[in-house]
């Protein structure tokens, strides 16, 4: 179990981060095809929680109860041999409620394909997509500018725009002036796993622990107006006022009593929603 | 089944790099409890294939057929509340085929505790693991020669030193010379996908890829004298020498004619084998 | 007069830089425009001297007695609209003597583009060559891997490839491997001034010179087999020879003894020639 | 054309860094001697516009209006054989209006030569220069601390000290507190020059540029308050205020309307003024 | 005497950074044992001046009028065999008068003989003290916390922390949190001397230095407001206000005016508040 | 005890990095000022057995059976006025056993000086010595390279070089060339101490020590051959051979046998003759 734990921490606290740099912007997971399928609506759901817009995984959606989301691949652009043809066909053929974003990176530049499918779908066109080959991204930033410049010059300014393909929340700060949207891969669902460990602390009332832990049982508290937190022995009593003067909260409580939980379990819009108000109160780089 | 073999692809390649950089030594796979529980055989099997001496986990263990090894807990000594009691304990009521492995990093200074132990098992004690705490490690090469040194100065040559906890390859080559083998965690089981991707390169005969792919179907060749790879149309007819004169084999080879599989499949074993023969082609930093 | 040789000198000493790291490869002076016209010829004929393959300025290149070289402008793809359009009303126009060197980067991706003029121009073809812009750089040697695969798996090997647009010395062992030549614009006619100075450092035949200076007349020689050089006082008499023992030439010769000029003027050819020669004896990082 | 633009305009901008960074020190332009003959005057031209305070090129003067500035050369004294006479010499042969800079360089340490130059021409010394070289530089700005402080000790305070011998804006920052002038070299003559580029945006109304530039005839316009500029479309009708709240002003204007000039052509000294007003508006790190 | 004005004040500077950055805890000076006998008196008495509490030999202590202080040896616990008896054989011996300090380092971790010793002392207990080993030393603030975590988790709030070996004051910043006290080595009585040198300014009344020194007899200002000192001839008359207005003291005074000392001695005591006083003035990166 | 030999060890190592690092050249110890007077015969006697040519203060100079060397002060030319009339005076004095070496830096440019003094003093002038201030050494070694060229230019090729000031081991490849002999101050003088410490290892034949430490007795081995050290316990019988196949010799050596020293003492000559042999060993890196 403990490795579920480390696995999915890991995974909602790289989203966070992501949706943190996003500042507001959309930021969808795109990684689950690139880790083992069983873990894959794990990832997915974990990705969610840490503040992702929406999941790419049908069966993943369907577990946290949204809609999977998505945008045409590269293999239709490629099947049809054009950009605009394949635009044109998606536009004719899917659900008018699926919004029209279409990926522009396959075969021309995109400044010239976002403008020749902007012309052809007009006002059905949500947004574009850029998928841009690493090879093609000397300055990623000034590429998405000159897309938004062509698309504005030509009254197409409710064209939004998408960036996907080894994004992080480092590269975001540059690029944000220019975007509506993230999907992030890898660096979310390959993202470092974090170390927790299970601990003996007390044997039998009395504290224990091995060298490199601080031994005896412990409550984790949180101001809850600077969001410092501190670690105390469960012995300390009444939490003492942070320095700060702000009340102080206890961050581990129990989920059962032996016979049963005593919380309702939460449904993933409410994890979510309290780990983007979390969110808030930190810096961007703190 | 992408995500399969880019996680997996991933493992196996971080295990076969620590056991080039372990240079002989064992290299156990420690991993599995930091991922999520579904794909810890995937993970074990992978370490295995990788180079990897054994795995931690008695499933995985069972599916690629070899027996799962370890050595006692940090639990066990902090209920027994002494690492000689709990070495005596273990070593008086465990299988005897089990080969005795002291961890003597939990209350004491390792230096101390090998002797303790290794005078209180004697001959019987096959070897020691050191898991010391980061906080601890300031110089961990010179602890370990510490101990070596204690050892052989009491007789005990015999007994061997193993190593755990956040050692990544990097590390080996400073502590090489002291260690018998290697305790590998997350180093391995977390680590980076390999980002393959399934491109179309060719549509009815025609060669077409997106930007940043080159087009046409492909064959991969290896030399095999010098070990060089090289990537050529499959039109290319007989593969040429290999600049330095060797003899190109190819590297991808049918596996399924649409009927039947065309080779038989190879147990872990015998993939491990072709791996460890395949690495001593190459350099430790190459 | 002095200021004529700093730059002069400044600019050759570049261009002997470009030709060396272009390993054999044509360099073509580009740098002309960016320079004040009055300099242009002067900057173009010392490009020339030092191993430019030609210079893109008429008048210069009357000067020197070669034909100016270059390709067809962006502009004439600007106003045709499609690259294949220009290039093909080129050829219909041109004189059949002129090269067809055809730019890829204007509209599409290079990749694209390269194998829509080959297919267009066919046998015709001479070259394409590459200025992409550098917010689409971001891997400029991948980029030039793929067109010389799409032009080689479509037969049109024979094609060669250049390449311009803010090019240096530092970028070419990248781009070698890939890279028939080399169009080279301000790094080479906005070279840094060589800080010639013209120094006293004798008067009436009494050594003396300003602090920072070694005083009176000097020999300046140089081995002509290990090349080094070596600056002795005037008066000391028969050049000893090299450390590696080979014998030293005078590299300072009277060019006038007043009344008429003891060499005949060389052609800016024989000029080049010499420092081609020279060029061969130093390494590439000396 | 466009190479005469490129290389003033870096010159210009250069010398006016220069300026910048002298925080009111006059800064006189030395660097003609370093380039062609043939941009003597162009260099001079653009250094005085970028704010040099004056230049040595006498034909460069007349153009703009000003006199020739400059000192006695090295050379003076090394015929004469000593600062002091060389000092004496000049003092009584020259024009009573030149003003009497010494150099003190040439053959004794400068503090030394500073205190017997001093002496000897007393209130009608009206500088001293360092033209130090580089071999003796190791904390310049301690010698010229010594150089004002033996100076002042002996009643010379009004003797101003000038520093020359490639300085760049850089060096200024540690100098400025002793130094009242600088003599600038090829940092300004041999400045990088500014790659501006001549593209097609619009053919006949319809906007269309190459990859990598914005299409579209556009308006460059500043804000008056917080001189921030900003690029619209010349279609985007009344400029917008500033995010800051100020109005913006077009620095795109017409000057000439294809029959005659627009605006009279301004005087060397009224440009320089704007551009030093301009400079005002920058900090030194922007 | 000049080596000896070089060295003590090298020496008393160094303490009195350590004092600065160990912000108000105890420095005690360990270091005259690595240095001649000759000079560790004249060691001490500086590093005393400097700001250290206390010293660690008789005989310097006797001569600046303090009390050696130390703790006991690692050799009394290695003689010993256990530091729990050490201990108890030094509090059953030693005069009450003397603090309990014991050395936790020498066979056990850090954590778990702080514990023992705690148990076995009780109140009384003054301190423990970590002269732990460089290759244990990974985090040494992380085995500081848990220390303190550990004594206090058992009621012993009171015991003191002391560490020493190899200290300097970059590390102090990270240990201050739960350090009480420091001894500090070879960082103070190695310091680096003070290359003070005797420089001829004036011969009979005229001013005249070598090259690099300012000539002419001087005066040292020192502004008592903002603590900014100023040099200036002694010519200069009274002393000018400070740029900030504060007055401005002399930092020169005559000592012996030929016949007779006119200050008395100080006492180490009264010079060691003055440097304690003057450091209060002094950010710690000044 | 121990301190002395700490500090002293510490000297004696610095000299002889500092003699290994001149190459042949000189090495003549010039700190003894920089140090309290008490240890200026240690500090000497210890520079000389490192390598050291020679000492600066006569009483250590006695003590080890040499002659105090050294030069002319700055104080004579001060007080002289000028370097010439020192050095005429200087040589007219002096005993004319006594070498003259010349300082030439007080108040002009050491390339002037060199040649009026050589001009002076003929071939009576030994050498002249650089003590350049710090401000002035841009390029130090350029300005040797000018002093030699001209008094080699005049026919003074007989006269040495010798600098002094801060140098230390760092600097002399560059300078070596140009070098006859060094003068080094606290660079040698103000060595860091070399921590040795006593460490109990071993109680009543029971093998002991505190953590960090490796218990019991042992021998300490070197390499006849290849130098390389070895540390074995004492019960390790016959010393093995080197891996390198050369035999090993014991470097502890028992010096008192309880009544008696068992080895003559050494003269201070022949101890810098056997630092010196073993020396050669080593490369300039090691």
């Amino acid at each position: 179990m403990l490795g579920l734990i480390c696995q999915a921490s890991g995974v909602a606290t790289k989203a966070a981060w992501c949706k943190k740099a996003a500042q507001g912007r959309a930021v969808v997971s795109f990684g689950a095809r690139r880790v083992h399928p069983a873990i894959a609506p794990m990832v997915e759901r974990n990705a969610y929680l840490g503040g992702c817009h929406g999941v790419s995984v049908p069966f993943a959606a369907g577990m946290i109860g949204e809609e999977a989301s998505g945008t045409m691949p590269h293999a239709l652009i490629l099947v049809m041999g054009d950009t605009v043809e394949a635009a044109e066909a998606f536009d004719e053929v899917v659900d008018g409620a699926v919004r029209r974003i279409v990926l522009i990176d396959t075969f021309n530049d995109e400044k010239v394909e976002a403008v020749r499918v902007a012309e052809a779908l007009k006002s059905r066109l949500y947004g574009v997509r850029l998928d841009t080959p690493y090879s093609r991204r000397g300055n990623f930033a000034r590429i998405l500018e000159e897309v938004r410049w062509e698309l504005n010059l030509r009254g197409q300014g409710h064209v939004q725009i998408y960036v996907s393909g080894g994004i992080d929340e480092a590269q975001m700060a540059d690029l944000n002036p220019y975007v509506d949207g993230y999907g992030i891969g890898t660096t979310i669902s390959n993202a470092r796993v974090l170390d927790f460990a299970m601990d003996i602390v007390e044997i039998e009332g009395r504290a224990l622990a091995k060298r490199g832990k601080m031994s005896g049982s412990k409550r984790v508290l949180r101001c809850t107006r600077c969001r410092r937190d501190r670690v105390v022995p469960s012995s300390a009593g009444e939490a003492a006022a942070c320095p700060c003067g702000g009340p102080m909260e206890d961050l581990l409580v129990p989920w059962y009593d032996g016979q049963k939980f005593l919380f309702e379990s939460e449904t993933p819009q409410a994890i979510r929603k309290r780990v983007l108000g979390e969110l808030a109160h930190f810096g961007l780089d703190s």
